[in-house]
């Protein structure tokens, strides 16, 4: 059995759990994971009173953490500029980094990797897409005969509850006050229900399946903040729900990348996936299609997928992560890429208002598959629902504008609709 | 980079499968997976006139592959009493052993393991239990950090695609038709849908997850051609889809083990797997309930599996299966159970009827949640619906012969109900 030492910096939630549960399940661990696990030091600007750690030196300095004899380094101070020269120092000590911390991996992925490469040791960071959860484990390891073509994800918990609530009757604003109680959406919950902590998520998993660098040069994010509950309603009438969902997929030469809002069959696997759950579904050329589902955030959770990566890190021969090609990937502009979408419109109940309409489409050659026109809203406004055939996301904002500039038009909104 | 010489006995679809995709996506293997295979030598009876191997060492004597220079020996002869021979042979030899056969795992796999641990090499197997989709290395690697206390799957590809069609209104005996015309089931078909296959594959689980014996020494198995389209009707009524489920699940001291028809809530994740997609659901301490679906069949997903073994090989240091576990694990008598039950009954349209079957379960002393009698199927017989409150299994048989005792009644019918 190897033993790791193991230095920890940061001393918040993630660190005291994983300090739980390294002592607890060490039987376990030992068993089934062939490895026994040696806490030598904890960098921590100040005590914790949820946890008093035994028979550990304590640096308060946490860049005094890599001066100890340790093998591992473990991150877990969050924030991006002082846990990357945190991790590069430590590296460049030698020792092995593993790390929950989605935003430095995402901003500083690539010189981060480069730099273990150069030193001969590992970066692991199971815990940052969706924590314990071995999305990135499947990826790089147990997949290692396939081409990868499509990763899409639900990857944001807080998104999820919102949208899975908003589909049950909920408006989004209750509902996100609901999340906030119950502690799935923080108090500022931008980071979440705007799309970027998804978009994090999906260009850490591109990078490494896709070859993407990090960070990304090219990405569409979007939101849920835009989604009415009454969207639900039209989008269940014609088969389908409403997911925030985050892709990376390789077209031809080109690898897209994007992370908004979808209209998305309720028959399929992603349309099922409910309130705070992440899953991603992974299109290979040996294996078919791959899901994986499970609790993407938590105390309990992050401190598994630590533990997975020290495990990895013991039993393991030698770095053989996908992450750090040299061959320069090209991201697609996300302008090039073609959707169907859904419109929905508030218009005077006037004569002569659906002419005007769908005369804007016609203008730029845009075909209508559904036109349906709603019950009235009050005396004044109707809702006019539209899917459109295919068309390119560049005459999207054109169109929206457009169809602003008639009197007629109150609101327009859009959702993209995802194939298939 | 490793190099692994292989061997491969056997020279059918797995494995001339294994042998194309081992060369097409060599580059994709030793980029991804660090790790260059050489196939040295083929044990084959015959010639395949499906891919004439070039620059390899053909064997007729299969006994022979291992007295090569070799790494690793891949078993794709199949069947049970060779093939546990030649693995034996291998190991004793100091080769590791990657294969793809459920059947000699799960009849002499406690056997096997302890031979490989004698002999300090390795057995590899993911592509036993639904081919490709890495349900093993998941069990075994991902979750080194958790206690798993239940693993429920729907493991076999031909009673899924059977009973997702009689869900949308098909009879038995014409989607086994279906299924055989479009190669989903063999020309006999039994050991699927009698339940062996998926009774093999969460043996095999539950032995690396639990600590359960291979073979293990008790087990309930029920197939599903006791399943009519009627019930599908019914159950949908009360919420329910039906599913053949096999379950490992730790029960204080001692593990369940069974695979049977069951109801499921038509909202579970387990209830939305159609057509012949494989999938598990894990429940665990640190990550909660964990989920993941693949194509569960194939000559490509299973190449796909055995060359992650091989990548397996290549890049861990040391042994960390967690197979062949010292302490005994006591299996549950499945007659100690306990389940709510669908009962379908048929019985004359005569007055007292009722009153005669409830009787019968009031003699047990079980409850009855819920009681419908349906339209009548001819002038002489009504079919009634009877949902039980859970009862000990030791009781089911006894319940049954007691209501056809019954004149009035036809035939009794029951699916256990699987509780959420």
């Amino acid at each position: 059995m190897s033993t790791l030492k193991i230095g920890i910096c940061g001393w918040g939630n993630v660190a005291t759990g994983l300090y739980k549960i390294a002592k607890n399940n060490i039987e376990s661990i030992k068993k089934q994971g062939n490895l026994d696990i040696e806490i030598v030091v904890i960098g921590a600007r100040r005590d914790n009173p949820n946890c008093k750690p035994e028979n550990v030196i304590i640096e308060r300095d946490i860049f005094n953490v890599v001066n100890h004899d340790i093998d591992v380094m473990v991150e877990l101070i969050g924030g991006v500029d002082v846990a990357k020269d945190l991790i590069l120092k430590a590296l460049k000590k030698k020792k092995h980094v593993v790390t929950a911390n989605k935003a430095v991996i995402y901003n500083h992925g690539d010189e981060i990797f480069a730099c273990a490469k150069e030193n001969g040791v590992k970066v692991l960071f199971e815990s940052s897409v969706c924590a314990g959860t071995p999305i990135i484990k499947l990826l790089t390891e147990e997949l290692s005969a396939n081409k990868i073509s499509k990763i899409s994800g639900m990857l944001n918990g807080t998104s999820n509850f919102i949208l899975s609530n908003m589909e049950d009757g909920a408006e989004f604003q209750s509902t996100l006050e609901l999340a906030q109680k119950e502690g799935y959406a923080e108090p500022d919950p931008s980071f979440d229900i705007e799309g970027m902590d998804a978009a994090h998520k999906i260009g850490i998993l591109s990078s490494l399946a896709l070859g993407t660098s990090l960070p990304p040069d090219d990405f569409y994010v979007q939101g849920i903040t835009n989604i009415k509950k009454i969207d639900f309603k039209y989008a269940d009438e014609m088969g389908y729900t409403i997911k925030h969902l985050a892709v990376a997929e390789q077209n031809s030469k080109e690898v897209v990348l994007r992370a908004h809002p979808v209209l998305i069959a309720k028959d399929s696997y992603l349309a099922n996936l409910k309130s705070v759950r992440n899953g991603i579904e992974v299109e290979t050329d040996l294996l078919g299609t791959l899901h994986l589902a499970g609790s993407g955030a938590g105390q309990e959770s992050t401190a598994s997928g630590i533990i997975s990566d020290l495990v990895h890190l013991a039993n393991s021969s030698e770095e053989h992560l996908k992450a750090a090609s040299n061959e320069k990937v090209i991201l697609s502009e996300f302008l090039n890429l073609t959707f169907q979408y859904y419109f929905y419109i508030e218009a005077e109940d006037i004569p002569g208002v659906m002419a005007s309409i769908t005369s804007v489409f016609a203008d730029k050659s845009v075909g209508l598959e559904t036109i349906v026109q709603k019950e009235n809203l009050d005396e004044n406004f109707v809702p006019i629902v539209i899917i459109t055939d295919p068309f390119k996301e560049q005459d999207h904002s054109n169109l929206i504008e457009n169809l602003e500039k008639l009197d007629s038009i109150k609101s327009v909104r859009t959702i993209r609709i995802e194939q298939d």
